[in-house]
């Protein structure tokens, strides 16, 4: 049997990948009265007195919404809310396994943005975080910005997660070979959500991230070719790129963007380059292949072209960029803190603690193994840290 | 320690009381490709073709949500979304610890009916039935109303939990005396949510619902006093009740009402009644007194008023009316059977399968102990059987 037949048999068998369990066995009536009525009125009044107090007497302080429209599902597109709840079912359980975090899946069935908007904020109480998930590009950005004042971090996952691991390869890429990220040319083709992110975090000053480090040459490119101010295709998110990126606007195809590039971070589809392509590049480039399942270029092919370092979304590949490296520990330390949202000096901070989870560094080994228990820790302590920094200074 | 200070004791070492479990380990990358990327798409694309699998696939065939505005909880009143959640969660332990459903808590930071019910659309996806909670009247009956239609069963528990068990109590105080329920004159003392839901299973005539059990002879009561047709301050749902209840119009108080009343049920206000007012009852009559933690009368002055069989919702004297001998039940058995909704029949089979629990029915006894773990799966089987057997009909 191949994956998908073996994935099928066992979600026949589990009938759900999560189950909801109680912390104590209520075998009395007397652990019913405290578990429950009357008992139970008294952490209520005591909440109602002292709103903080929630963290303290329920599943709050430890549990994140797994929010989807089913918009933007995996690579199957548009498949709407029931369809989506295995793949929220299995991120439920990543925040389980790597945070020790309860993960529970919210499927809604609109994807009307004002709609989504008002639910994630009236849903929010019995959350300590909202993940978002798998929401179309550019609807999740609007989604993403207009909930970052409700109290708790709102994270969209497609968009971070995939760039906070990318930001971690490209530091230990520097680290190898001595580079600054400054002094690199990065191309990013695909302008969905998580190539807007990366371009964002490397390309977008953000005056209050003073450790953030800012690659002056960029050039983004989308399915219909570098984005310039020339084209007069591009929505809000697109131009909002052309602020940070190709000063000299160019224009072409991605084949006319890598030229001299020392870094090409593919967010789009599978086979798009050939070994004569990144011939074209600068020397020793980081080629980072991340369309799933097939990568735009394999990695042999990439190495036969002259890359130096190549990561992409796959296991069986070294140097596998998978956000489960990220949004497990960037919660969990973001909820520990009781941070109202995760800041961009968090995301460095996470990238940060990704890159030096790596002691013995090589082209094979610029960020760790998906099944690293140690990375999420890392990255929890580090996001708290910055917060706790933060309020100090302020 | 009293039971609110080791209440508040419990849920402070515990932090929720609820978790959220993998039911399988992740334990290397093929782990992960099964439960997550990249199988997961095949079981997402058999919903997708066919969303009845979502059954087969998910945690929807088995999880239930407990959603709250925090207008109206236990006795505490409008405390809010976040002072609900310690109650919501301790509903969702006995959803587990009795039917072994997955409840999770969903409160909500509105009270605004359209919102609330634009809501539990939304989220439907994920869950197989949704139990409303501490919702206040009269929103309450709109809000269950408008949902009926969306797919799965919505249940008001404080409406039907209460209501059924009632029902059951009543059943067998019949059985007991020998006397038949369309003879029995009944008085109902307080018109909120489960008031009104009794008064509307023994009085208003459902025509789908051959079983149902209709008393004649019926006043209900609220805080100014008798509802009449002379009154001009009834909501709506008070004004309904007069198309079936005090067809001789009477007026009063309570004291008037219960004058030769064979039951009186009280979802009303602590020491209201006293043993010279049972004696202006029929002979041996039924006193359901219900309010909490301090009944309208305590069993022991209301015997020593006449009373044949008396029940409140105090676990420390017999005859405990606790909606959790009906709802752990019915959502098995309506989820089991994919039932669109929980109809009346439901709700009198569930009743029915109460009643049966007792097998040596005494004065002490005419309702099931609330730790008795037979009455569920003997609900869930009535509530199942009954909702084939419409099937058939059709």
């Amino acid at each position: 049997m191949n994956v998908f037949d073996r994935a099928i048999a066992l979600h026949e068998e589990l009938k759900g990948k999560l189950r909801v369990e109680n912390k104590i066995d209520i075998q009395s009536a007397e652990d019913l009265s405290l578990a429950y009525s009357p008992g139970v009125a008294a952490p209520c009044i005591k909440i109602f007195e002292n709103p903080e107090k929630v963290y303290d007497y329920t599943i709050k302080g430890n549990t994140v919404a797994i929010v989807s429209d089913g918009s933007a599902v995996l690579g199957l597109g548009n498949i709407g809310a029931s369809a989506s709840i295995p793949v929220m079912e299995g991120k439920a359980m990543l925040f389980k396994r790597f945070a020790g975090l309860n993960g529970f899946p919210i499927c809604l069935n609109t994807q009307n943005s004002e709609e989504i908007i008002s639910i994630v904020k009236n849903i929010a109480p019995v959350f300590g975080g909202i993940n978002l998930e798998d929401i179309s590009s550019p609807r999740c950005f609007e989604i993403e910005e207009r909930l970052q004042d409700i109290g708790i971090p709102v994270f969209h996952d497609d968009q971070h997660g995939t760039a906070i691991v990318v930001l971690a390869a490209i530091m230990n890429f520097c680290r190898l070979t001595g580079r600054r990220m400054e002094d690199l040319r990065v191309v990013v083709n695909g302008a969905g959500a998580a190539g807007i992110a990366i371009s964002k975090y490397i390309g977008k000053k953000d005056l209050e991230t003073p450790n953030q480090q800012i690659v002056k040459d960029m050039i983004v490119c989308d399915s219909v070719g570098i984005i310039n101010k020339s084209r007069e295709d591009l929505n809000a998110v697109k131009k909002d790129l052309l602020n940070y990126t190709n000063h000299e606007n160019f224009s072409g195809n991605i084949f006319d963007a890598i030229r001299n590039a020392d870094v090409f971070i593919g967010v789009s589809k599978e086979d798009l380059l050939h070994k004569e392509d990144i011939r074209t590049m600068a020397k020793d480039p980081l080629i980072l292949a991340l369309a799933n399942p097939v990568p735009e270029i394999l990695p042999e092919e990439a190495y036969q072209g002259g890359a130096l370092v190549v990561g992409t979304g796959r296991s069986d590949f070294p140097n596998q960029v998978n956000n489960v490296l990220a949004f497990p520990g960037i919660f969990l330390g973001a909820i520990r803190a009781r941070a109202p949202r995760i800041t961009l000096a968090m995301k460095f901070a996470a990238a940060e603690a990704i890159a030096n989870g790596i002691k013995d560094l090589s082209r094979d080994k610029i960020i760790p193994p998906v099944m690293d228990e140690s990375i999420a820790p890392q990255v929890a302590e580090a996001v708290y840290n910055i917060h706790m920094k933060s309020l100090q200074l302020q």
